[in-house]
């Protein structure tokens, strides 16, 4: 069977979680926004499904996923299906739930991470929510950016099966979204991540050796891969990000 | 099994939404927070469980629920837990994983509900973020309730098995997080949501229908429900609510 995956064309977003675990487990899809309008897809065709009032089970928003038959939205419960089906999350239901439970606590970072340069409405550009945007920056990066990486790196070095995955000892779904955000936050704030990085030496491993994975590697060098750009939920504006650093004064 | 959940003592918050399930499945629970610290409980004991540096799959934040061994965390997969063990969900996994989805967009919602009041940070207080707190309520009035309630009474609408209910032809948590979800915005938006009732006669039916089924009505009027207050998720700041009704002008 051969998967269809909606989401917006011109950014990662919340899609590059699903595309990352589709490209791992070798699944065969469609990134169908991103095809010619011409063939029946792009925007149009997203647009299409998101307004079709003959769909029972309609999403609320991209991404969605397309299996046979079935419609799934919600970017954590996207990989709750392919978890299970493509070995990408432990067998038992326990480890299952946990696996879950960390993707849900990686969406809230990302959340997090999109409302410091929205903070005000979606629907506003970030020119017009500007010193709430610079506020909440900074209220992110002091407590929250520090809590979340903190707790994940607690969750890496406290795994029973070593610390080389999130869960268990083989590779997960939350693995590769943890890879994402890394790479999303050193992208949108690279001063601020320069400067935690020594203190998540685990979470720093795991996204290299993710990049590293044949797979993933081979993704990552093509053309499926979109770059983080200023219209995504990761975005560089460097009054967002720490202040260059500075020499320390003696006390 | 005695179930424990974990949450904070003062506020409905999102322990609710796993307290009105608990109470739908006539479960055995207790709510660890709200009993006493000379019995080894209150918040103590919560926060004793968020510190303990032996828990090896550790909760991010509360709400958690500890059933036996398992310690689970993030309330929609909480409610993904018990509604297959006290059928407060579908049996079929398509089935699950569409309540699954919905619960996932109401979590949504409240996170926007939330930061209405808290744009900036959840560490200043309300009147410290209030002139963006009066931006991010205007855009979510306008936009973001609207979208979210049409949606899900569209949802029930398209329900194949008649409009009683979210999903299928019997209750599951979601019309239980839906009845909440509708009461905490008449809480916090009375005027808003007078005016945009109409529009959503299937949500306003259904609350009506949670808050009358036995169990619920009982829980309800007993000590163990806690009101809607200023602390929690959903608050009243009147300045944050629609304008009062005008006459409409002849045009």
């Amino acid at each position: 069977m051969r998967y269809e995956l909606f989401y917006w064309p011109s950014i990662p977003g919340r899609g590059e979680f699903v595309r990352l675990a589709l490209e791992q487990a070798g699944a065969e899809y469609i990134d169908v926004a991103r095809e010619p309008a011409t063939a029946g897809m792009g925007v149009a065709a997203l647009t299409r499904w998101l307004e079709d009032a003959t769909i029972v089970r309609p999403p609320y928003a991209p991404p969605f996923l397309k299996a046979g038959k079935q419609v799934i939205g919600q970017t954590a419960n996207i990989l709750l299906f392919l978890g299970g089906r493509h070995d990408l999350a432990p067998a038992d239901e326990a480890g299952r739930l946990w696996t879950h439970q960390l993707q849900l606590t990686i969406a809230d970072l990302v959340t997090h991470a999109h409302d410091t340069h929205h903070p005000i409405a979606g629907s506003l550009y970030y020119e017009e929510q500007k010193p709430a945007a610079k506020r909440r920056a900074a209220a992110f990066r002091k407590d929250r950016l520090p809590k979340f990486l903190g707790y994940f790196e607690r969750v890496m070095r406290r795994n029973p099966h070593g610390s080389g995955h999130m869960v268990g000892n083989a590779l997960t779904y939350v693995d590769l979204s943890m890879f994402q955000v890394m790479a999303g936050l050193r992208y949108a704030f690279p001063r601020a991540l320069a400067q935690l990085q020594p203190e998540y030496p685990l979470l720093d491993a795991l996204s290299r050796r993710v990049a590293a994975l044949p797979r993933i590697a081979a993704y990552l060098a093509s053309t499926r891969r979109l770059p983080f750009n200023q219209h995504g939920i990761f975005r560089h504006y460097p009054e967002l990000d720490a202040s260059p650093a500075r020499k320390k004064r003696k006390s």
